[in-house]
């Protein structure tokens, strides 16, 4: 693994999440009138150990209760807890570099499903991608259920024929509450530690994994962001949420990597709904 | 250990723990008229290798917006991961038997502090006990952490001269969000292990702490629950019970310990606040 190529890689990759997370704003904005995110940087210094940064955008509006699209860059030297959970990582002497889009929206209409999506690029002595997408309906429709899974489908299909269905299992297995033993949601894809031999193609499939994203999600907002709801319709919507927050703060990888490190909780907790019941 | 004893024990233990229930119970809906707890039995059958059972108590009442007493007496053969968590229960092949009383109380008014009780008593080839009590106002009142501390240093003080100082300290660094760099809350007392070799006198104790609890809380609830309040405030309090969510679901370890079995995740979530926001 050559550092320089994997910095100007990592440079490029950057750059993609950057102006995807921008468009992805601009579709989200324009279902939400009179609302707009809210941007906010963040930089890692030298006494760190980590250099980069990244910025968080947040919007707080009627369709959409509380989003928040985050993109990072960061590199430099992890902690030796930090290493011991990144393949290659202790034999690059905690040299590392990694850049990602985080997006997890939880919507007011309790008749429209909340949604994650991340892919991201790590390099340590090795170097790979991950990310996936799932959604979160409170009242699922099979009609959202079907066109979502189609849209990561096609970007699977043009990846690799096993591709859909070894990451949809993945994302079963993963979105799950097994002390509530229900999923999460209806699924979507995941898949991580994504190393073909071909970088090219792996990172084609990232990127067309962000833009299936992009092409269905605004749609099923816009489907079903009218529809009338009753307060009971509201309170199951309420509580639902009460389990994505058991999800992310007790199973879900990347916050509980949040919660070892001495990152900024206001991002890694970006993933918790605006209100929430029990 | 002789078993026959400890079995006569925890029996005894569970019958002052339903007492000390019953009693906390009547104080609070003295505190909010018309409204009443509802309690809920369990059982444990054999399909689990657990005997035993317990009663959950739940009131959502105007001034206790949600409060949880329960009480459990359960005993059997744990599982090996269990076993490899508590003190002499590869020693005793897994046999162990425990009972105790836990309490989470989330109140309307934010000028009411939010509260947790919890004593126990647990036996493997080893007896001992546990528990204590603190406090997470959203809006802290001197006199009110003052009248707190005094009634738990009361009881300690009639234990043990360092009891109060050491299980302060305990409190204090149990109930921490290292994430956040802030306490949960103002403190009070926990303690765990507590086997001096004096039963009698240890279990004394452990009623004490029980009974200093019933003797403050209810007082303190009573000095704050008409103080009139606006919005922000009621959202300020809606945000700190955020923290109190992280804590639970991320640190607490009777949370992840319930997560970790096959318990009813109502019971080991009763502490989950009713409304939340982040």
């Amino acid at each position: 693994m050559n550092i320089d190529n994997v910095q100007n890689f990592a440079g490029t990759a950057a750059e993609f999440f950057r102006d995807l997370q921008a468009r992805i704003c601009a579709a989200f904005e324009a279902l939400d009138p009179g609302h707009k995110f809210e941007a906010s940087g963040w930089e890692r210094g030298d006494e760190h150990r980590l250099k980069g940064g990244g910025q968080m955008r947040v919007m707080r509006g009627k369709v959409f209760e509380k989003v928040g699209v985050n993109v990072s860059h960061v590199w430099g030297t992890m902690s030796e807890a930090g290493q011991k959970q990144l393949p290659g990582a202790e034999e690059s002497g905690g040299r590392f570099t990694a850049t990602g889009i985080s997006l997890v929206a939880h919507m007011a209409n309790p008749f429209v499903p909340a949604v994650h999506m991340n892919t991201r690029y790590m390099a340590t002595s090795q170097a790979w991608f991950g990310g996936g997408s799932d959604l979160t309906p409170t009242f699922p429709f099979d009609e959202d259920t079907t066109d979502f899974h189609a849209a990561f489908r096609k970007a699977c299909d043009g990846y690799r024929p096993d591709a859909y269905a070894e990451y949809k299992k993945w994302c079963d297995e993963y979105f799950y509450l097994p002390h509530r033993q229900e999923p999460r949601g209806v699924g979507g894809i995941f898949f991580d530690n994504l190393s073909s031999g071909d970088q090219a193609k792996d990172w084609a499939f990232v990127r067309n994994v962000g833009e299936a994203f992009l092409d269905i999600y605004p749609r099923l907002v816009a489907r079903r962001k009218d529809t009338a709801f009753t307060d009971a319709d509201r309170e199951t919507l309420l509580h639902k949420r009460g389990r994505y927050v058991e999800f992310n703060l007790v199973y879900d990888r990347g916050t509980k990597f949040g919660f070892q490190t001495d990152a900024n909780p206001d991002a890694y907790l970006m993933s918790m709904p605006p209100v929430v019941k029990w």
